[in-house]
């Protein structure tokens, strides 16, 4: 298997075309898309596969225009966000019972927040069906480590997902990682996870350091799990946690099977080897980037990576 | 006087419209300015306001396009990029003679590298011209700490620039920084800065940490000296240098006049008063939200800062 450089791993997980690189390309790939959008509000919210966009079920609450590729939910007599939320929940659980997704076989019960251009709450969504959508998903991701007499001084806590696991079953992951829900903050969703995922109690958990965001747009593939080409932009909140040396983390929930502790040289193999999650590599890269391991005169795409790293969106953010 | 926020930091530096925001605004933009480009080379390389376009003295070696908006440098019987380069010297020494533009009263005689669509070398440029084409520069920022019992745990070396600097005098500035010339690297660069500005010795300056990049675009006001409107491009490159707390950076040529050592909360202040250099407090809010003095429950913009922190850039990079 041939050797994936950083710029692969980037290219795996940031893989929606750029405008900047190839103004035909960009404008092919968005002018496919429907914009999915909500009555009221001049942005548009998320990209929808043509696919999707055929076979969703239509009633009153929607309306899709197939000339100009936008979907419009229109929720009817809901003049509150709790009752646009109702409509949107309601409809989501008909379809979820017809059976016409697959990705909704993956159904959470978790609401996600979907923003508009002045950050403000406008919607939240069942989980399985924001990439139906296209819709800016969040979450938080944390890279555990501890000081090592190894060479780069530190060692890197990574699980390894459960062969379960509906996503990239038996792939490497960050040492922590969840979604935000609605009305949730990043460190309580961090604190919260920590707990779940690796058993850190939350006064260490606490001791966690933001150290910026990454944000991304994904097109899924079928390791995902469920319809292909979906859309997936994401914004991930990023922690660093430097653990006691003789703290080991436990799975706590059906997440993971095991942690293990990695020397920098061993994560960088592991990248290599295509090992991890795609979106848990990119958060690796960025680690080691941002930890030095990763310098100009060593990494001939640094630039580029570091700006894809933090892709400007063209959704309304959180 | 108003303090700033941090986006108004932000919005202040990399203040070239972005097409997410507003279509309109930024084809507005980019259509009103000149491209300028190198014959046999597909990409534009920066860009150039009407007014330079309309005012730069025309000879064999350039042609202008008013109706496309293209200044197209064609050097004669040019086949190597020494060629190329030597008529672009000349070229500009003439003009510099010739008074035609007072940023090329800022001679530096120091070149500036421009690279092609795959990152090789294309030309290199008198350091004063670059801002009048619009090109990409390159530099290397570095934020000097020390270990502290002040809150945060750390405190920060910043110099104020000279009185007499061409540009920004008076203002405060990071505590090393200096320009890439052709054939330069990021870590040879900083060592050379670090010596010059601060009196940094190479044992210590090779201490320093890389940590990514900053890349903004700038459009000059009278602040930068010279003309204005013109584009700023640039990369900077990021280091961090943890210093021993006894040593004293001294400047070491005429740039800062001293340093002084500022605690979080006073670089906090200092930036909120508009105190530092645009580029500078750029750097500096980087280096607070990848050190987690600023965090996504306490910076509103916290998303949108961080992407704006890596634009991705219109024009090939290094």
């Amino acid at each position: 298997m041939a050797r994936k450089t950083t710029l692969d791993l980037v290219n795996e997980c940031d893989n929606f075309p750029y405008r900047y690189d190839d103004v035909k390309t960009y404008d092919h790939a968005v002018s496919a898309y429907y914009s999915f959008k909500l009555n009221g509000c001049p942005s548009t919210l998320g990209y929808v596969t043509p696919n999707i966009a055929g076979r969703l079920p239509l009633d009153k609450h929607w309306s899709v225009d197939h000339v100009n590729h936008t979907l419009m939910f229109q929720p009817q007599n809901a003049s509150t966000l709790e009752q646009r939320n109702a409509i949107l929940a309601e409809y989501l659980q008909q379809v979820r019972q017809q059976h016409v997704f697959k990705v909704l076989d993956g159904w959470r019960d978790e609401l996600y927040p979907i923003y508009g251009p002045n950050r403000e709450l406008i919607l939240s969504m069942e989980r399985s069906a924001s990439a139906l959508f296209g819709v800016v998903t969040y979450g938080v991701h944390m890279t555990a480590y501890v000081a090592s007499d190894s060479e780069g001084g530190m060692k890197i806590w990574a699980p390894r997902r459960a062969e379960t696991k509906q996503t990239y079953p038996g792939m490497m992951d960050n040492t922590v990682a969840g979604g935000l829900s609605t009305g949730e903050e990043p460190l309580e969703c961090l604190i919260r996870e920590c707990e779940e995922e690796a058993s850190i109690p939350e006064n260490i958990a606490r001791q966690a350091k933001a150290c910026g965001t990454l944000t991304y747009f994904h097109i899924r593939d079928a390791r995902a799990g469920g319809e292909t080409e979906l859309c997936q932009p994401e914004c991930q909140y990023v922690y660093d946690l430097k653990l006691p040396s003789d703290f080991v983390p436990k799975p706590g929930d059906d997440e993971a099977i095991d942690f293990r502790l990695l020397s920098i040289a061993e994560v960088q193999e592991a990248l290599a080897d295509g090992k991890f999650k795609p979106n848990c590599a990119l958060l690796l890269v960025e680690f080691l980037i941002r930890h030095g391991f990763l310098t100009p005169e060593g990494e001939p795409d640094y630039i580029d990576i570091v700006s894809r790293l933090h892709r400007k969106m063209e959704f309304p953010l959180r």
